[in-house]
This record gives C-alpha cells, structure tokens and sequence, in this order.
C-alpha cells in the first residue's frame, strides 16, 4: 500500500484518537464523466490525447459500460467513463470546469490531437497552456510540464476556438 | 520526476520515433470545480471530506482565488477550486458525473461528513460505496478501500437523499 504514502506514518490506533480526520487515509480515484459513443471518447481519450484504457467493465444487468483510462506511467490517477447502453442527453453544466494533464511536449500532444480531429480551442500560443474538448464537451487542459516550451508557429497564429 | 513512471523507460530520441503517443507522458494534475463560496468549499473539501489544502493563488488582476487541495499522501492528484471574486450561478450538468477518493474507513469518513452538516445521499449500507455532494452540487463518490466493511447501523437503516 504505497500509496499510503505520509499518512501512514501517522496512523496510530483508533481508540487514543481525538483527530480521526488527521489519520484516515485517503487516495485519488477517478474522475467520472458520462459519454455517448464508446468509440468516439476512447480515440478521443486514448489514441488522440495519449491515454490509455487501463480497465473496462460491461454490466448487462445495469445496461452500462465503464472504461477507466490513466496516462502511461500514472495509472492510479484514472478518468472513469461511463456509457450508458440506452443514453440520454448529457448537457454540461458550469459547475465543473476541466480535468487538466501535464504533458512532456504540449506541441506533439495539440498536433496529434489535431491530427485526429479535435479542434485546439485554446491553442498553445505561450508554449504553456491548452485546452480541448472531449466529443460530450468535457473540457481538458493541457498545461507543459516545467518551463514553457519557446513560442513557435502555426500556434502563436492559431485563434481561440469557442468555449473551453 | 519519480512519477514519470514506466513512460520514462519507453523515452527514446524524437527522430527515430513513428509513434510518438508511445513516448510522450502524461500526468494527471487536477479535477477543476468552481465554487461560489471558499469558505464553504474549504469546510467541505477540507473539514469534512478530509482534503488539505496544497496550494491557494490569488490573481487580482483576474479576480480569482484559486485553491489546491489533495488527499493527505496524495498530493500529486489535486482537487482546484475556482471562486471568481465576482461568481455567476454554476448550474450542474450531466456529462460530467463525480469524483472519487478510495477512503480507510467509509463509516468513519461518512460520520465525520455528517457532524460537519453534510447529508449522506447515498449511505454506505453495503459498506463499501457513498455518494454526497458539495456545497456547488458536484458530486463525490467514496469507496471503501480493500474489502467492504461489515454492514452495521446507523447506515444500514439510512435512505437515499436525493440524487448524485
């Protein structure tokens, strides 16, 4: 359980505990978002933004598919998606914002996104920051690991592109 | 850089490289909500659910306060809120669905959301999943880690409240 990581250490037996908050672990799961069409949302997720699915469940009783994906390397961070067999609109709402990546080269991640299809609604023009978004309009970012990348075109032309 | 994982042992020079998606890596960062009330947000996220804050930046130009919270062990896998000092209404929508922590003790996590004043919406009556939702109406799943606990009351006997 390495994931424990510090809070372990500071795990002593419950019953001299005045602070349990201070001392139940906790860990990172998932961020669950609803999609349409399998196959649009994992070229999406995977082939065109470099995820990749890392667990799928089919449930026949429920009428749902889920398709976990996580970055390569980063597997305990997972984007949960979940299809309903008989979907309904998914409209977004405002009270979510964005799921947000660090990505080695900002410019290979927009270029293969474009590369399958997905418009760079804000395009990298800083070297530094991106956002896309999924085919159910889940807004991602895209943010450059360590320092910016130096300006270059065709991103320092590239317009805005709606909403993100 | 620890957490570039596996992707690392993958890396070789751009040149010679046809797939680039094999070689790029990722990292997940965040899940951004935003919020209409950090102190709220804060008591939610933090007091009762159990987060800690990491990271809290103030733009005055931009008129946003941005804060970073992570489970305690955990804290490359952040929660952002933004509180834009001037908030609109952010009504919810359904394409995105929740976010998950696994938790150490579901009975423990659930009785500390309540004494907070946050209602259980889906108890945890198998002792293994519960569903409550912050102040903006984003929902969270909790899971309990390994095994499911024993069933046992107060939450066998506990409805569901309303939707999540």
């Amino acid at each position: 359980m390495l994931w424990l990581g510090k809070a372990i250490h500071n795990r002593v037996h419950r019953g001299s505990i005045a602070h349990a908050e201070e001392l139940v672990a906790m860990r990172y799961l998932h961020t669950m978002v609803r999609i349409t069409n399998i196959e649009a949302s994992c070229k999406f997720y995977g082939d065109a933004l470099g995820l990749r699915e890392v667990r799928r469940r089919e449930d026949q009783k429920g009428r749902y598919t889920l398709v976990f994906l996580a970055a390569p390397g980063d597997e305990s961070a997972q984007i949960e998606l979940t299809y309903n067999w008989d979907p309904q609109p998914y409209p977004g709402g405002r009270n979510f914002g964005h799921i947000a990546y660090a990505v080695e080269d900002i410019y290979a991640t927009c270029s293969r996104l474009m590369e399958h299809g997905v418009t760079i609604n804000r395009p990298p023009r800083d070297g530094k920051m991106a956002f896309v978004r999924s085919p159910d309009r889940i807004s991602i970012e895209l943010l450059q690991m360590g320092e910016a990348l130096p300006a270059r075109e065709p991103w320092i032309s590239m317009p805005n592109t709606g909403e993100w």
